[in-house]
């Protein structure tokens, strides 16, 4: 055996040897639904974008029942500047005028839905792109006076969504809603715990570009590790919380109580963070749990 | 009884008279698919894009399984010329940059697909939007190296759409293509006739501007009524056809030829031009057929 | 185009209009169960039975759920008296020996069911004959001890018309019951109730030769428009109501008391009553209707 | 233990010792399809009626698809006797007019079907009525321009008989068709030997007053015990066949052709015939069969 | 006819009427589960065995959900001694050493199972062995510090025996159980309540070597008939039963209480004894019954 | 973050990129049939057994359709001694007598079958044993007057193992035959082959105690890498083979001939040999292969 071909066994037993070792975890995942909230320059990065989707794929490979939500803040921002029209954001959310409403709809579900399905294809027929106005998922109305077509989550059909995962195929869903007078854009953080309470899903996690949920956004050593659902409350109530953190904390607090027992935060630009939440046992990220 | 009244009662009778007289239609058609291939200003109209999402929704209630395909020429250009990039056709083709093909998807999947979707909710948790990238329905490659990306569907992957036909709703189809290496922007009428031929349909309709086909086009009298599926290649191949329609009448002869029985030609600017082909004997448009 | 040809188009398009406009109304049924019990001279005359019929076969087609409850008094009569047979009614019921009996089943499940089993079989397979015996769909006993064979419905069996139902079929149903020791003659009215009830149908219409339920039967004007269950209790209880209506308003009662949300009263003489009442807002004939 | 309960146990034991013998017939036996063409004084008679009902749902109970389809002369006859109808026969086939047609329906649908189907209802929801209307079973056109109401079967529809057995039920199957312009009058042997093919039954077994098929009527001895199919069709050109049993063995013989591969002719008079066909080796009756 | 034929009819007749007679009873257990616990010189008698599997066979085809498990007590024991290995039992129930265990394991499962299973498969592709391990239908631990690998059962998983029964399937079950730490010996008579409890059978039936139950087992004229389930409970309770039956009585008392309605106790070795239980209304051996 | 951490991490992070590197396999391996014939010390060892077994559910968990046969001459052997049995080969096949095949039996299905279904176990209920009896799946005669209860394979039945694979477990087959006269003794290997014919497997893999075929087996340099199938019938037909693997590769042989498109000899003793074979490029042991 030449020299180069010991070193393909070599690197091919370790292979094997990870495998076996992921079998718990894969044993234990089998059947469960999680929701992945995906998000930021995670997913603008190609290749980033690249591990996370194949780490999708595989998650649904070995049994779980996988839904993607995604955001899309840069596209939109991107494509209205190119429209000359005007950004503004009150209280955290985007105002949204009709003009850009349209604008909102183009990025989301014309490009960035399509980017990630497509990518997801690279693995077999598995991609649907789903926005709210598929199969009236979302039904929505206007969240406020002030943002115009914001919308707040009325109804979640889950129908379309149940039926797509029962075929084998991994849903990606887009945060806009289907509402009687039109459109409405969703916050997608807010989406993503809206479906993952429908779906009685079994995890929700927040994939985005910083490593978990900071008491002290300044102090990089208060990382939370993780947090019951109390404390998650007090943290909300505190109004302690990074501005940006709250409606993401807020949603992830209204999906322990309504039953999705784990919750996490996860730093998406850190390679396969998603597998190693999930097949692993090293403590990343921020997890909230309910106690029985 | 009052006048009032009286008038109200004449005009149901009236109602219950027709639906009466629709039921051998009705019956005849139960079970069928048909593929309509919807586009130009009877789209972009508020009020006739309304009448026609209602006979679509109507058609599905009385069992037929339909599926809406769509075009977007003018949203396409109009957002081009938005963001400033140029509009090209070389032989009545779409010059599609890697740009371009973002504007594409961003207008067809985005826009104008969302807002077919959205009115057929109105009805109901009834329609699903599906790209071609969704299961990879139209799996595509380059047509050529003048056109950039536009694409010639290599295979049709029916699933997905027979699924939704299945469950009852109506897919609407947005003529983009997946292809290994990016999207790629399809002809929605070669995009229509390929469904129609994969699906097995019945019937596939051509829903546009224009009255139906004519012989010359310079002559309202000219326009044919009815013309058999021999003469239709006959036709092509005398290359007096006006270029706008050698691709629709082209993909038209491909479907015959495929087993899709009927393929017509109707003016969606006409009010309920669907359900008159369909539910009535009125001859109006261009109907191919072929001999048994 | 010739005056003719005009002439036709614009009729096609008026029946196109209606088709439209009926829609509402097709989407707000769809999948709903309806009990319709039919009988009188809207059934022994030829050509408002083939009215009839169609109108049912129409609302099948549309997505109803329909089941069509016959009675068939004049046959039974007129086989009765060929037979030589004493014809005698006791409190509005017929007085049935063994003999009767005999007849009851020849008129109704051999001639009454069979000719509008018949009569729906002319829009496709659809008609399926069920008297009480087929599947114990009426397991029945005697009622009292004058009217020999008339049975009061003990238990329904629904597997049979809801097989039925699933498959597409239009169930059409005699009023005879099975008994341990033979047949017995169910009232039509009561049998369609029973069943209504069974089905937990949403709508139970009496479609026989009077416009309605009149609280003073001799005069024309009293004709009730809609009644709230409350006030037919009432009705049933203050003992004005004319004999031959109690078993069919007690019948009414009982429904709406068991979840049947409405009931109606329609004359089925009147050309496509029961499409007016479904598919238009025309007030015809009288509803009972329960206040959540 | 008593004189009584010895004597008890005994027959007891007697009971369990035959049913034991019989497992390897009724083994052999599961999921086949057997027609059985049921008339005569044995469904006349109450006593022998109780009886082959009774085999026939043991035959159910033990895994066999069972239909009976039954014929109905002699009630048919007193009907019309009893409404001063003229009974006429040519070529041994009842001259049909409508009124007679009528007196057809409600004796063999309305009398005969229904006893039989109640008898079956003994021994729970087992029986389902079925006349050639029903779910258009029997498509028949007239047979010629002599017998009036007479009819041959155009098509068979299988799926309600199919549908009925696959649930468990035992469909009672009347000889009555189904045409445009109203009932047919076809005859039963007939009907059960279409019945038979088009189900791709197993057995086709006529049950008839008789002890099967004689040579030579007037001569006792020459009763046929078996016959090929070859040997069948030899005798039917013979012409030497009893004018009656003509229909039964063309019928018999065209279902061997069809693949039907053991027809009987068992006399129903005859305690038990049908069990000791199908579960003992006793030799009974004639059989015809097909030589692989 | 000859004599020897005429005797074959009588023979014949006697059957059919035999078979006839048993229609209420085979009416009456279809679709019910039964469990039986097959043990004893029943067992190891090869004409015996024949014939309980016979019956077993039937009771399946006549519509039961039959379950059979078995002991094996003599054959671990011979095996045992074959290989040198102590026998003991303390308080009734074998010391099960590690080697001990694996002797139960090849006698129970290799031998015992495959034999009956074997000899079902003599009707057809019926049996299927089972043993606890095999879709780890009894989860086990220890019983005790004594006896070594007797386990008791924790949890009893159906959906492997209830996946065979709607296969039409006849599963064969050994009293073996899967434990985290390897095999356990569990009481067959346990092993079969246990069953029969998680199964919601209708019946759990003990065919051994003796009678029934003797109130005195000096005293042959004291075998019980029948007892409700308190005085079972009083039975046990009293200290008086021999030894040998406190297990099953035991079990028999848990089954009635978790809502099988009736236990029987049955002799093996008298000829059909099963047959005789469930298809006459001989009153052999001892039941045990629930008064509502 | 500690040092202790930061090397968990580390490792974890590998994981997750060997997990992510196996994705392209995974996914080309979904919903593919592998029949897996396991032997030798790779079964005999306790710590090897986990690993294989654990290897066996991993597949199963990503997709793969999995079924597990297994031999077991040690045991057999061992036992035989322990029951003073002769132990004699004729031919490299088992003579064995009917005493020999009841301890056959034992040592398969009632020792190594149930060992490893017990193993599969701790994964979940995810085992099922299944011998030949079990639904007659190996139905087979003697293979010659020498050797006793040695069998042939006349038929499989494949329905209990295809309904265990849909149902989600892994059947676990020993390497007896049912007959009509007892049990038959099958040589594994052939077992293997036969079934991965009958089940239409995409791969079947030979997992022993060598590191595949050696064309010269004192030669270790001979070992075969790859070898088309007409080399494979070259080979067997050249009688060079040693006699041992002549069996093995004989089966190979005809289950490439019948479409089991890969044959791989691998050593499972190596560690995870499976999983390199299957989720790696490392190029182990031998694979005969069929060119289209």
């Amino acid at each position: 055996m030449l020299k180069r071909e010991k070193d393909e066994l070599e690197r091919a037993k370790q292979t094997a040897n990870v495998l076996a070792e992921a079998l718990p975890w894969i044993n234990s995942w089998e059947g469960k639904t999680v929701v992945v909230k995906y998000g930021g320059s995670a997913m603008e990065d190609p290749e980033l974008r690249r591990q996370v989707v194949a780490d999708v794929v595989l998650m649904r490979r070995v049994g779980m029942r996988i839904v993607l939500v995604h955001g899309g803040g840069k596209a939109i921002s991107a494509l209205m500047k190119a429209l000359d029209l005007p950004v503004e954001f009150v209280d955290g959310l985007r105002v949204t005028t009709p003009e850009a409403m349209d604008a909102v709809q183009m990025a989301l579900v014309g490009k960035v839905n399509q980017m990630l399905v497509s990518a997801v294809d690279q693995y077999g027929d598995l991609g649907v792109g789903i926005s709210g106005a598929d199969g009236r998922t979302f039904v929505t109305s206007a969240l406020d006076d002030v943002h115009g077509r914001v919308g707040k989550v009325e109804r979640v059909n889950t129908h379309l969504v149940e039926s797509m995962l029962d075929d084998g195929y991994i849903p990606v869903v887009a945060g806009v809603g289907w509402g009687e007078d039109g459109s409405y854009n969703i916050n997608a953080d807010v989406a993503a715990s809206e479906l993952a309470i429908a779906l009685h899903a079994d995890k929700l996690i927040y994939l985005s570009d910083v490593d978990g949920l900071y008491r002290d956004f300044d102090d990089e050593s208060s990382l939370v590790s993780s947090m019951e659902a109390t404390e998650v409350h007090e943290l909300v109530d505190s109004g302690t919380l990074e501005r940006g953190m709250i409606p993401k904390v807020t949603a992830a607090a209204e999906a322990l109580d309504a039953g999705v027992t784990h919750v996490h935060f996860l730093n998406g630009t850190f390679p396969h963070s998603l597998l190693l939440e999930v097949f692993t046992d090293a403590g990343i990220g921020t997890m909230f749990y309910k106690e029985d």
